[in-house]
């Protein structure tokens, strides 16, 4: 990214602090504090003051900070809090909006009571995260490269793939090829689950192996030059019953029905409903027990939530997945999920791996 | 770890609720739900009573809560907090402990809003994680599989290492290797860093290549059943210059002497000592700029640092890492860790690694 990119948005985050009565705003949270700076070490603060900001982290990451952050740093040798309540201080500032979702009670606590007379912590809450949901080009282009890493792993593993190898060997197999192509790690735990255990919507891989007759979730994704990708596949180990096919066809409709429904300005309830209904006239809908979708980007899950009590507006340049699933003990669970990106006149699948049920023999 | 594990835990917090004037603990962060529980979804809180234990979860982890925890479950269909303020009411609770350091500000707020008349919450800091400082039996026999399969995947992949290979493709292969070692995943982002990046403390690794001349650090760790270990070993790339050689031994002498000084009783600014002191010697102390190690276990980093403003003691049954290391811009850094479990007469080293200083060639 360049560093006019992250100017850019700290000059729109300080060009806001007037109407919120801010004379400052303290970001720590790692992704907000990556979109704003572009720093990735684990200990970090940005102020952001109307005429600048300024980074304080500590000197494990002095070398790092200077390569990666194109506004003052400040190498705290102590809590960085500290540091933060002399510049606090000395530039007399009053109101500091903090990140609630975000902050510790403790870490709150320790600011506020170094905090000098007459200045405050305002509560600020996902302002940061709404900047977010909007990606530039250059965003999208990296989430699109992640997309691309993570379906070409998929591709590259399943092609190999036999039954009877253990879940564990299968999830390795695909961060390796991952890793390979260009990802620096899974964007989260890589799901599979067979059998039974696919009824379990975050289970972890296992040394069950992949035994004929069972239907395999694989839920996979990248994260790429800092950006996340995220979908979910669906294998057969031999030959589906007809109640499994039934049952992929099912959530297959619901999930094609909520990818039609996706444009800028369609709620994301409504997107939600058209997976749901499409699964109420199977009977499943009572199966399924998770929301449609997400955002994503620096984050695996971001703002927009796609569910059934969220009532925000999809908008361009968002990036979210579509992922309706159905749950049954005993049977086992079916979930398929792309990556897709809004548009003014609907949206564009990033995902390009097909979303046939495989089967595997 | 058997279900009896989980519930003498939960005993000793129950019965520790009456000293602290509590009639509740509420314990929401990951890592210590997991310790009380066994529960590894990302959504839960487990309240702790004087009788009994109740962990609230959603709906997503029905069946997964059903087969890992052995207390009462209670499936949420909104957010956690409506049925805990509920049971809270229920049961007419008045002084409930909370966890300062792992709530933000934001879930505080929520609860707090929501509580009966004369009920409040009390901050509780470190309690679990201070019973988590000492290890089970089982536990080291989890932390001890996790340093050997960590250890193994360094073996096998640095065996076929050549000059030449990017920093991503040899992190790729040692995390490969460790999951199909048996590993769920790396227990942090695998460092490797060649050359002068060596000198960034917490590099991530980049499509350079490792080439002749230069210094390799590879800091990898694994989760195995859930615990974590943590390990630093160096490479050089050709044959190493007097300056590389000389540098190397200092910092081997600072971590032999810090490992030399473990023991139950010991203080741990003591043992951080040892390795600055050493350091000293070399007139390098002002390139170790951060602490000697920390505790491992169900997190890659817990309680105690190891650092020079840390008071703590060291107590038989701790594991914990050794790991100073020298950073010099331009030249490059060098770290040595290893992770040891603490016993009353000393240490035992659990890292079978060689701390030589590895040529590739």
């Amino acid at each position: 990214m360049a560093a006019s990119e992250f100017e850019l948005r700290r000059k729109a985050v300080a060009s806001g602090l007037a109407e919120r009565r801010l004379d400052a705003l303290l970001v720590a949270f790692s992704p907000n504090l990556r979109y704003l700076s572009g720093f990735t070490g684990s200990n970090g603060n940005l102020l952001v003051l109307p005429d600048r900001a300024i980074l304080f982290t500590d000197p494990r990451y002095q070398i790092q900070a200077a390569q990666e952050v194109s506004c003052p740093v400040k190498i705290a040798k102590g809590p960085l809090v500290l540091d933060l309540a002399a510049v606090i201080q000395k530039r007399c500032l009053r109101r500091i909006g903090y990140e609630p979702a975000r902050m510790t009670c403790d870490l709150f606590e320790s600011l506020n009571a170094r905090l000098p007379m007459k200045a405050s912590l305002v509560p600020v809450s996902s302002w940061i995260e709404q900047m977010r949901t909007i990606k530039s080009p250059e965003e999208l282009a990296r989430i699109r490269r992640s997309v691309q890493t993570n379906s070409r792993a998929f591709e590259e593993t399943v092609r190999h793939l036999r039954p009877g190898m253990m879940e564990q060997e299968l999830a390795a197999e695909l961060e390796y090829r991952m890793r390979r192509l260009g990802a620096e790690k899974p964007s989260f735990e890589t799901i599979v689950a067979g059998g039974a255990r696919s009824a379990l919507p975050h289970a972890q891989p296992t040394k069950a192996r992949l035994e004929p007759g069972g239907l395999v979730v694989v839920d996979m994704g990248a994260f790429q030059d800092g950006y996340a990708s995220d979908m979910t596949r669906m294998l057969f180990v031999g030959s589906p019953t007809t109640r499994v096919k039934r049952t992929y066809r099912a959530v297959l409709e619901a999930q094609l029905a909520a990818v039609d429904s996706v444009r800028a300005g369609a709620s994301t309830v409504h997107v939600d409903r058209q997976a749901r209904e499409v699964l109420k006239g199977y009977g499943l809908d009572q199966a399924f027990v998770h929301s449609t979708g997400h955002g994503l980007g620096l984050e695996i899950h971001e703002p927009p939530r796609i569910g059934k009590r969220d009532s925000s507006h999809l908008e361009a340049g968002m990036t979210v997945t579509i992922e309706p699933g159905v749950y049954l003990e005993g049977f086992g669970g079916i979930r398929i999920e792309d990556t897709v990106a809004v548009t003014a006149a609907g949206c564009e699948i990033l995902t390009p791996t097909s979303k046939e049920l495989r089967a595997v023999a």
